[in-house]
């Protein structure tokens, strides 16, 4: 094992010295046991909550640990990176404190939410190309012309000794665990969590996940050709390009590779929020996703999971726990259409109210083109105990002679607050 | 100061005894730096994680506290409990957990999923009554028919030593603070705390916070009469009556009360949100909202807010974060009403990209009652940068003619994402 881990780009030793480097300027981040996630899976699990980091992800260890081995000449003239997400918020950060200034390049596509507060970090932000190959290319076209310093998301033995640390630190607050499940993108942080978990414990079993979207390193590793790309909840896990330096340590070291479709994912990051009260985006989210579409291979074992990531927009993350909701049947919307005009929605009410049904939301009297000139059309949004309690006030609405039809999911508005 | 806390309730050494009792049984949660709240408030700001415990809430501390107190006969009986929140998943959580049968008494009008929670957890619940009071007489009235040991939600001995030991772990872990902010329902969990933190550390500021519509400790400490009362995103500590054991404790050492309004607990929990990435119920902010309604009594000290508790409804949270950012104006939405029907979606659409603004929802030619016969009418929801791009957008389109009309707050249904 020793002389294997002697051939890879980083050995525990680097980890070891950028543990020393980060401390104090990097968040030794809780590990938790977390008994509702462990009642869901069936495993004992224990989260990393790299999501508490103060940018919001690991990606500060490894920018922290490049940064501080500039020379002074190089802090001077300044770094740059490219990146339209974690990347570039804890390269701005770090930069900003420790003095150096900084540039980050996304694609003109970036969400104006990330550019904004990648910008509130005192880096500055240049837009340019459509996608973060293009990206790059500008980036380190400008890193030769300005004599900047390229500070790569992944494929850099400094960056993945820092995301290392991570693994450092789980294995020291609980070093009994059998697995740790690493979200993969390019490769940082599993190859750096590998090396140092299997130095401090050979027997641990690392097990990485990719997005069923993006399985660039089960492409490389199993010489499969799964189709790559497409719009995913896991955007900081989407990466088409396999970094070389964590290869091969992937390859060798890392037990299996999960593939997890955005149905799970979104049902992992909804998990978390209801059961563990802490926001995981979706790469984040990607162990756990793992965990439910596999329970079998973690079952009674002690896990850990990597939340390494808690950058989810407010607004899907809204719209992810009211959909989770209404997938459980628990928020659902009915029609009540009669020509019976006085009385009936306080007729529906009562009966609903009697069923043990909450009534979210009312639309009445809406001018529907499908209703009978004198009729009058009722759309309620309700909330009941489950799918079943759902049925059950369906049919007692049927007996009643009200006709309920199901409609489409609909939105929440405030009024439901 | 010693003479003075031996005149109490409880004393340091009772909470001692207490943190020896729970340990392996309650979470040691971590007390994290959250340097995104502390450019938000000016203080330096550290956050107690009591919402990582297994139900969400500090309750788990008194509840075990009083649970390990019981005789083996009490014990085969079993306990009673009043409460349509946290305490009673405490209670009922750990009741479980050690073999002892529980019943749970709450208002009928408890929301359904709470009672679904605490019945998950092992409890019998009952429903009865419209209010907490007639629960709690029903739950004194089963107590003493059964024999069942009654357990209290605050004004017990054992309870407020229990919440304590969330005070010991405070001062354990970061000595140095100047400020401890506690959210204040019955008085148990600042009472605790008042009292560990002062004996270790008598020279600690103790900041107690109460919903402005909940206002019972300060009415009863200044004697005042302010109105109680009202629907509160707080519904934690939304308590009329205040405990009498904990009363003392809080007159004599609290330094002061902060009442905050609901917008502002809304605000704490979107801040929690967004900055911390954690989930806060609106009684979990209190302390945060308190820092946000008197930025100046805490800029520059190193404070800890106790995030007392995690338990908010998915549909609440989501619609007070979309809220938020309806608040900044970063969501707006516009209608454009014209008679020139062909190309004016296209036209607005390529204009609102050309202006850097996301589109996030398009309703396009419904029939509304205001639009002339055969003009058509575009609503559009739009995310912008901040408020002054959405000023600049709204001018750009005034400029081309389109007359751009704002309208009423939209929801977001799931299109959005």
């Amino acid at each position: 094992m020793e002389a294997i881990l002697g051939e890879y780009a980083i050995t525990v030793e680097d980890i070891r010295k950028a543990a020393a480097t980060i401390k104090g300027q990097v968040l030794r981040t809780p590990l938790v046991p977390a008994p509702r996630l462990s009642q869901l899976t069936g495993a004992k699990v224990f989260v990393k909550h790299e999501n508490m980091q103060p940018t919001g992800s690991f990606k500060e260890r490894g920018a922290v640990t490049k940064l501080e081995s500039l020379t002074p000449e190089e802090r001077k003239r300044g770094v740059i990176a490219m990146s339209a997400g974690n990347h570039a918020q804890a390269v701005a950060y770090h930069a900003t404190r420790l003095g150096i200034p900084s540039t980050i390049v996304m694609p003109e596509t970036a969400p104006l939410v990330k550019a904004e507060n990648t910008r509130a970090y005192g880096a500055e932000v240049i837009l340019y190309g459509e996608t973060l190959y293009e990206s790059a290319d500008k980036a380190r076209a400008i890193a030769a012309e300005k004599g900047l310093v390229f500070v790569h998301p992944y494929d850099d033995p400094l960056i993945m000794a820092g995301q290392g640390t991570c693994g450092l630190e789980i294995l020291e607050d609980q070093p009994d665990l059998d697995q740790i499940i690493v979200p993969i993108g390019g490769g940082g942080l599993i190859s750096g969590i590998t090396v140092a978990a299997k130095a401090l414990k050979p027997s641990i079993e690392i097990v990485g996940v990719e997005a069923a979207l993006y399985p660039s390193f089960q492409n490389a590793i199993a010489h499969e050709d799964r189709p790559i790309g497409g719009a995913t909840l896991a955007e900081g896990i989407a990466v088409k390009a396999v970094g070389q330096l964590a290869l091969p340590i992937v390859t060798d070291l890392v037990s299996e590779i999960i593939l997890v479709d955005e149905p799970m994912i979104e049902r992992a990051v909804n998990a978390y929020a209801t059961l563990q009260r802490t926001m995981a985006e979706g790469a984040g989210a990607a162990g756990l996703a793992a965990m439910l579409t596999h329970p079998e291979k973690f079952r009674g074992k002690k896990v850990c999971l990597v939340l390494c990531g808690g950058n989810i927009d407010a607004r899907i993350l809204a719209s992810v726990m009211v959909r989770e909701l209404e997938r459980d049947d628990r928020i659902v919307s009915l029609r009540i259409t009669s020509h019976d005009r006085p009385g009936l929605l306080g007729r529906v009410a009562s009966r609903l109210g009697e069923l043990g049904a909450n009534i979210l939301e009312v639309s009445h009297g809406r001018l529907f083109l499908d209703v009978p000139a004198k009729g009058v059309s009722i759309d309620i949004t309700i909330e009941t105990r489950d799918a079943a309690h759902t049925s059950e006030v369906f049919e007692a609405l049927q007996k009643d002679g009200l006709e309920p039809r199901r409609i489409g999911q609909q939105c929440l508005s405030e009024s439901a607050y």
